[in-house]
């Protein structure tokens, strides 16, 4: 049997200790199945001090992981840290310097540097690895790159912040308004410290921009992604969208127009019927769309320390077994850069407004809807709440620019109370 | 860039102009994310005066596939043609002893030799891949062997044969016996030319053995499969899972238990609720359930040229990029033989059948289920037909020789008319 795979384990924290147990637990498994022992060298994380667990008494310990990944004795540098600056960018950057291959769970960092890391490890003869930057414990980065590599691939959606779409579903079937949700997930710990990155997209935008660079070999593009976060949906919108058989969902969607590249986090109405809508709680969901294969639809564990430890686990005996490829699946120096398109494709929507409840209110919005150059498929006034009339608007397709143009115009009309809603019905 | 690497298709029916129409078409895409031109060298099949709708006019034609295999100016020999034995099998052996890789779409070959063509492949140092096998276009293979291979695996399920899944759904959306629908299937050419091929669970059979061997490091023990068909499942059954929250399937399960590895294809109640029971038309859906990375669902295409087409491409690309692995993720050498255990992992059991309308006989029934050590959690007896009178039962937890001592105790008791059928209920 080969030499050993010496592993440098950047980040104890819950995927950290998650990737030590498997390593440990499964020893003689994994060997047979990547053809040579797996074992970890060294390890850093900030805390020597802290209770983990684990036994990390056979692994060399650095204070700094910069130190770690420039180590002599270790193969594979693996991040587990995160954040997309400071030491995690650092030590990944030394790693590959010094001659590492990388795997990390660190999609902050690869939405905002893979491009740049991607260049210098393919410069350097060194492979970067992320399944589990992208939908924890699901092989989508695997199934994308390598198994339906024969595909120009049409669309690529996926729900990939679990948080979001607990608080989706719970407000569903609990009848809870958002703000009760929020803080009951906060109290869950399954918000991250800056809630923001959650509901507001942030995270599941830096996935999203990964499958789009690779799916359309694009440079990933993190800031031209349209993003918008839950916080405005409302189990009013939550209860419409079920009675018209919709679900609404924090959904990505990459897609190469002919105008450019498409990509949208953004919470939209989905069929109940497709498995986006039927997808509960904090699970993930990836749908692959090829000109060959057609959908493929993946389902799983998207955080948790087992299923991201999976993730890197796959990656790591890939590595151990040899397999080398691009980070992104063609060369670095071949990626195109992509030209933002967020609108490029129609779509109906589902609008939402209070109006004051006076006479000639609703046509006003009638006429700005067509004035906009959109057309109405359905349209419903409400029960009303005092002097104010809720309405509901369901389009015929429309892009957000129309929309956007269309929700200048209810502006001007003097009969909005408050905010409307306008949120696509996605098309899967 | 690298020197081209050159295909010998054998085969061309759907599967095979799929493959030749992907070649053509994404000549410039595949070469990007091989790092090497893909191209194909000689094709063989039976009849070459066929019209294919395909130009096949730059490739050398063999008409016997052996030769194909043996022709030096191969790397890679895709066999699409179909059968366990004859010109399938001694082409791919004569594709491994004279130096190629292959890539195989070839289920039933797999199933009943694969395990000493996995032997021969390695001794010679050559890859056998078969991801377009199992479950057409999803990409299980890979997933199962590679991305999660930090797991160990605890069970593996799969609704993986497209037509019986459109026959069973297609009995519940339009309420028609099995037979009117089996006729419609067999019009649509969703059928084998051999029905027992599909609606005996043989083919899906065929694929949970082949996954069963990657998840459990076991050799390919395909007789060791418990089968059983959808002949018996009549609208009655499938009305009667749906009032309890159930739709039947013609599920593989396939795991590893303290007393040997049990693989059955079966038709089994799954609740509605779970992916397995949403599951309609002729899609495929696999479950893996690994001890870290809890349970991955994967849907998509099972059949067709696209799909097909795409998995073969998947393999392809991969020996392009120097991926290389044993056919069943270990040595074959190293592959263990199982002990087969059908009846290991009790369930709880829908039973229903017909009894004479008499005093006593439902009695007769209930007590011969104490006497196999059954006991009852829910039971029915319902709208009478003459002066018979069908009787629903669900029983809590019993193993499938329980079930079988039970029918035979109900046999002797002189009140059934016609067969019982008993269908497990599977935990998902």
């Amino acid at each position: 049997m080969a030499a050993p795979l010496r592993l440098g384990l950047a980040g104890l924290g819950t995927v950290g200790i998650g990737v030590v147990k498997i390593v440990q637990a499964h020893a003689d498994l994994i060997a047979a199945r990547a053809g040579r022992p797996i074992v970890i060298t060294a390890v850093s994380a900030r805390d020597r001090t802290r209770n983990r667990d684990a036994d990390l008494s056979g692994y060399a310990w650095e204070a700094d992981p910069v130190a770690l990944a420039r180590r002599d004795d270790i193969d594979v540098f693996i991040e587990v840290m995160g954040g997309s600056e400071g030491a995690a960018r650092l030590a990944t950057e030394a790693a590959i310097a010094s001659g590492k291959d990388v795997v990390t769970a660190n999609k902050a960092l690869l939405a905002h540097h893979g491009h740049a890391l991607a260049l210098s490890a393919e410069a350097a003869g060194r492979v970067i690895r992320f399944e589990a930057a992208v939908a924890g414990g699901i092989p989508v980065i695997k199934a994308l790159t390598e198994g339906l590599a024969g595909n120009a691939m049409r669309r690529v959606m996926g729900v990939m912040n679990g948080t979001c779409n607990y608080i989706l579903t719970r407000m569903q079937s609990a009848g809870l308004p958002y703000d009760v949700v929020f803080e009951e997930a906060r109290q869950l710990g399954y918000l991250e410290a800056d809630p923001n990155l959650d509901v507001g997209g942030i995270d599941a935008g830096h996935k999203l921009s990964l499958l789009a660079a690779i799916a359309f070999g694009t440079k990933v593009s993190f800031n031209a992604v349209e993003l918008e976060g839950i916080g405005a949906i409302s189990i009013d919108d939550i209860r419409h969208a079920a009675d018209m058989g919709f679900r609404i969902k924090l959904l990505g969607v990459a897609q190469m127009t002919g105008r450019g590249l498409e990509q949208r986090m953004t919470p939209c109405l989905v069929p109940d019927s497709h498995p986006l809508g039927q997808l509960q709680g904090g699970t993930n969901m990836v749908v692959l769309e090829g000109d060959s294969v057609g959908q493929i639809v993946l389902r799983g564990p998207g955080a948790g320390m087992g299923p991201t430890a999976s993730a890197v686990m796959g990656d790591v005996i890939d590595l151990a077994r040899g397999v080398r490829m691009p980070t992104f699946g063609v060369p670095a120096t071949r990626l195109a850069t992509p030209i933002a398109a967020h609108t490029a494709t129609p779509a109906p929507w589902y609008l939402r407004m209070v109006l004051l409840d006076k006479p000639g209110a609703l046509a006003k919005i009638a006429t700005a809807l067509g004035e906009a150059g959109i057309s109405i498929d359905r349209m419903r006034q409400y029960g009303h709440e005092g002097a104010q009339a809720p309405v509901l608007i369901v389009t015929h397709k429309a892009t957000r620019d129309d929309i956007n143009h269309a929700m200048g115009l209810f502006a001007a009309t003097g009969v909005l109370v408050g905010q409307p809603v306008a949120l696509r019905i996605e098309e899967v």
